[in-house]
């Protein structure tokens, strides 16, 4: 099998979150000689799988298997790797079956590594990603098996292939805001503590505002609301209440802490209550680590691009690996498609990100 | 009967909204040589009975005999006139059986009035106000036979019999505004147009914001907002639209038409739309009309005062015979426990109702 054969042997599979397609059982069988270990929870599947080619570095390649449900409107059948006009259709061809493919190639076809290769694999990332590579990481931890530098094969080019990696991603701060007033007859406000009219005089100073100015990777940490209520739904009472949703997109800058500072200052003199609670923490890996030069230098020997390094867009697994010391890149093909109807890819960009990984692999002791 | 056993046999009937406990067709027995129409809707009773002594004016006294439910915790029954420490207690003791047996005893020992004295009287105003005094002036304007001059027997004295009568209400504006926004996902701001974010620039400039600056009979028109609504009470999507209710006690110096500029001021540039109802209508009688002025002196007579001429407060019938042409005044006893627990008046307020009603028939003419 080549790589675009496996390629579109995944993408037959279907397998929608928390279901593997039987894919996990597919690449154990794959990797000869290399050691599995199955750390399944419940319906999610788990593959932790290594081979020790020698003394070294450990490099670990990670992803999921899973997809998002297709959904209606396809041209073709999302469960079916069709070639047409110079593309492969498919659910999962960008997220993230491609880099699935290369790098589970890349891997097998690797000769005389200079210390571990190995590859995490989850079915449950599209999903809640509470039971999926979380739990492979708590097992590696457990046996002090921790990669030194990780590849998540996540889809990060915008335009062209090769033209960016994410070095980063932002983390994501939730907020619950209780504003506390009194209750009242809207005829007699006076009376009344009204907790519209109180947010209403700092509303503006905090919808949408920059709780840092961001930096050269990261775009600033912006205050949005999502949710605001009070009221009984009439016009005669006044409410007892209001409560806020919001959710800070944060970059290293901005912790919680910040976030408590900032209500705090526009809430003074107020009655409140506020919870926060973390989805997931910034991380950023430096621009000089060894992960980083090796995967740009990988990717301009297969492409001659130099790709930017972005933090920009939404969560990947990446959160739970850089948080335990590890270096963290993700880099994949174009994610112009992901999650969309007619999901699609190039051959080439398959075949040029498998390039990319065995250079990787290749170049990583010289 | 005097006004004390009329006011004790009025408290002693039960008469709940929309049940006037059968003191209409009491009242239509009690003044003999009147004439009684019955203007009955459903479960409301209405009665409008006059009698016309001669040509001239038509003064008119309005009130209701229904009362809210007395609810739990009395010192004594509330259907049950009961004479306690100079207090005589029961629901309705101040709102209104107090008025309608003043002014009742008051026309029924009328002598030599140079025109016509009515009562309309109405066993819903309570409640939904829809089916009560509102039926009874429909028939009054068919008939031709509006008064010139009403008083309605509301409780409106403060701290002391006699400190105060209303030449005049605040109407009520309800609004209704959905500021329409786009979706988005609150990890790309940029993409979305938040209807929270949009209106949060704004409503510090709208919130309990004077419409007007009000004057020596009413105060400001502000604007109130009553509820506010927004989101799908998550923290990664941003929403689509937002709901606010608001309500206006206005004065006669604003109108729907500026609530309607108010608020497309401070929207301009949004999508929204706005929808206004109004509940009642703001009113005011002169000071130099002949009402008042009678009203004032007869109050003088038998208290030595001089009343304030107040415009606070919430609604009562006013609103409805007040846009009609007719000059209308509220006068009654005191009001600090109406609604409440143990309502109570004293019977020296009762008696002194009575005479400012007397008084005032007796001078309409001089
Ligand atoms: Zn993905
Ligand atoms: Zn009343």
């Amino acid at each position: 099998m080549d790589v675009i054969q496996l390629f579109k042997y995944l993408i037959n599979s279907k397998s929608e979150t928390p279901d593997d397609g039987g894919i996990l059982n597919f690449v154990e069988d794959y990797l000869e000689g290399f050691k599995a270990v199955r750390i399944d929870v419940e319906d999610v599947k788990n593959l932790f799988i290594y081979k020790k080619f020698g003394d070294g570095e450990h490099l670990c390649f990670a992803g999921h298997v899973d997809v998002v449900p297709a959904g209606d409107g396809w041209d073709t059948n999302p469960y079916e790797a069709v070639e047409k006009d110079g593309f492969i259709y498919g659910r999962g061809t960008q997220d993230m079956k491609s880099g699935v493919a290369a790098f589970t190639q890349a891997v097998k076809e690797a000769k005389n590594f200079q210390g571990t290769l190995s590859l995490i694999l989850t079915s449950d990332e599209e999903g809640e990603a509470t039971a999926g590579t979380v739990k492979a990481l708590e097992y590696l931890q457990q046996h002090n098996m921790l990669p030194d530098a990780c590849v998540v094969a996540e889809p990060t080019c915008e335009d062209k292939f090769g033209d960016a990696i994410k070095v980063g991603r932002r983390g994501s701060i939730n907020g619950y805001l209780t504003v506390k007033g009194k209750q009242g007859h809207a005829a007699y406000p006076e009376k009344a503590i009204n907790p519209i009219h109180q947010i209403a005089q700092v509303l503006g100073d905090m919808a949408g505002v920059d709780l840092d100015e961001g930096d050269e990777f990261f775009a600033p940490s912006k205050f949005v609301i999502t949710d605001i209520r009070s009221g009984m739904q009439v016009t005669n009472v006044t409410p007892n209440e209001l409560q806020m949703m919001f959710n800070v997109r944060n970059n290293t800058k901005t912790t919680q802490k910040e976030v408590r500072e900032f209500v705090a200052k526009h809430l003074q003199g107020l009655d409140y209550e506020l919870r926060l609670t973390q989805g997931s923490y910034p991380f950023k890996t430096d621009t000089d680590t060894k992960l980083v030069k090796k995967i740009d230098e990988a990717i301009k020997q297969v492409t001659c691009k130099e790709p930017k390094h972005s933090t920009a867009g939404g969560t990947s697994d990446a959160r739970f690996i850089a948080p335990l010391g590890v270096d963290v890149i993700e880099f994949g093909v174009r994610n112009d498609t992901i999650h969309s109807t007619n999901e699609r890819t190039t051959k080439k960009e398959v075949e040029d990100l498998y390039r990319v990984f065995s250079r990787l692999i290749e170049n990583w002791n010289k």
